[in-house]
């Protein structure tokens, strides 16, 4: 079945979309009173953030647009060191979207909520015309524990700079199913609150925190420093990239630093707490293959410095231009 | 200048275009911090809700996508007698998207925002192909009070239903301006905090409120009708439509009662207020022209039935089929 103008119209067509393939799929009890806003407990500071997910293709090795739009929310909201609470969602569909499709992308929404713990409680489609794309944004609130600071003004000289894993796979797996590439490549697609939530547990002492999505390593170093008036120093031989991006980057000239991921973060935690926290950010889901891969340096000289595989040492920029379109 | 996909890639375009053009125009403390997520404070219940906006033309007589985007989230919040407080916008910009348009969407949501009271915290901008078109999501959180229970499912036999002004005035604008008929009606585009909280102020029994969007009024009490279990009746003669807007209904054959209004509302208050509550709306700011339209009776028969200026009776059934679309 495909998605007709009706299903946007606000009526009865529209009602029946959502009760049966979104209301369905979400069965929370506050979205299924199907008010206008959904109004639930709540207490403390909150976090709120946003994102619209327009990945192309919507389905693809390791994940689905579903699993990116929660796992994109949630990883937001646990880098401000809150944890993930509530979460609403609005869909525009282009005319022609596939229905099957769609209750695809509920269920695998509805999967992901659970697994990162997050209630999907309000929601919202509207229908325009176009080739049949499916664009979905998501919003989430959570509650930031008493005590917590964490941003990316934070970093001091002497800090750890520590990644929880492999760089580019999700950027490497569209491209990949884009061009038509037969790999083993995989997203990395993942919600990250057991790694942040152990850090947080075992009082590590973090000072910024941040998923490495669209702009990649590079980008988010460079906020950091900038942010923080320092100078993060990488070691290049430490930087974790799987063989088979490696491979795909010599091919087409990539680089994995300005690479997107979806199921990876930056960790900036006090020099004393390096090992632990390494140890803990390896025995999190999604954490093993974590390592340190630099340190902040020299205070108000702003930018990321990179000491290559060969001895050299190169300014690392955040990305310009266009990076890969619709990743995420 | 027109938006490219660059703007959209996560790296420098994208920081400008957010640092130019909606930073500055929302110009929020907790918003140009630029985490992922907002920290704000909070205590209470809360309310959230989302909405995303795709109306087309972006500019017609009244208002703008701008305008729209926060009115909407607003108004949804109140409706659950929530005070809106924190405002998430989520940018799809098909490429070709002008920048000056951007720059005055942005301006008026600010606009709009100031006078609703409520702080736009955390955004995100994500670019796609197309034709240029701007689509916006907004979600919204609001706080609940103690003590209010405001519901669909609240109505009861005996109870007043009042509308807070013409019906008809956003749907009648779209669709004029598409179709490029010259007339001076204008969007009822507005925020409906003030007529609200002059209501809960008065301690009015108020125990259903829903803005009048897509769908309209017909939509809407069917809703309540079938929530409440109860049978709502409304009198032809008492519901305001503009000569105007009628004049263009008689034209086209279209029917006010499930046209789309974008700064309209339904209270549904117990009978001994009614009278009072009436009195707030119309010295509340947009509520000028409201009335008391119906009332509830026989309990769970669930219909809408109006009494039509003619002397018969007849079944207002809710809307089906397309409706106008990209009408919100």
């Amino acid at each position: 079945m495909k998605i007709t103008m009706a299903h946007g119209s606000g009526g009865q067509e529209t009602s029946r979309l959502i009760d049966e393939i979104f209301a369905r799929a979400f069965n929370d009890p506050v979205l299924s009173r199907m008010e206008d806003a959904a109004v639930v407990p709540g207490a403390g500071r909150l976090a709120l953030t946003t994102d619209s997910f327009v990945v192309d293709p919507l389905f693809f090795p390791g994940g689905d647009i579903g699993r990116l739009c929660i796992c994109g929310t949630v990883n937001d909201l646990l880098m401000s060191g809150a944890t993930p609470r509530y979460l609403t969602c609005g869909f525009i569909l282009e005319q022609g979207a596939d229905i099957e499709d769609l209750q695809k992308i509920a269920r695998s929404m509805a999967d992901t909520a659970h697994e990162a713990g997050i209630a999907i409680v309000a929601g919202d489609t509207k229908v325009v015309e176009g080739k049949g794309n499916v664009y979905i944004n998501t919003a989430g609130v959570g509650f930031v524990p008493d005590g917590i600071d964490i941003s990316a003004a934070n970093c001091r000289e002497g800090d750890a700079v520590l990644l929880s894993g492999n760089l580019g796979d999700h950027h490497a797996t569209i491209l990949s199913t884009r061009m038509n590439i037969k790999n083993d490549i995989k997203s990395d697609c993942a919600p990250l609150g057991d790694m942040v939530h152990n850090l947080l547990a075992a009082n590590i002492k973090v000072r910024s925190l941040r998923d490495v999505t669209r702009g990649g390593l590079a980008t988010v170093l460079n906020e950091f420093a900038r942010a923080s008036h320092c100078c993060i120093e990488l070691n290049e031989a430490d930087i974790p990239v799987s063989v088979e991006v490696q491979s795909l980057c010599a091919i087409l000239g990539l680089d994995p630093y300005t690479m997107g991921n979806e199921g990876k973060m930056i960790a900036v935690v006090a020099q004393e707490d390096a090992e632990s926290a390494l140890h803990i950010l390896r025995h999190s889901k999604y954490g093993e293959n974590a390592y340190i891969v630099g340190a902040v340096t020299h205070e108000k000289n702003a930018s990321v410095l990179l000491h290559t595989a060969l001895g050299g040492t190169r300014v690392l920029s955040g990305l310009t231009g266009e990076g890969l379109p619709r990743i995420c």
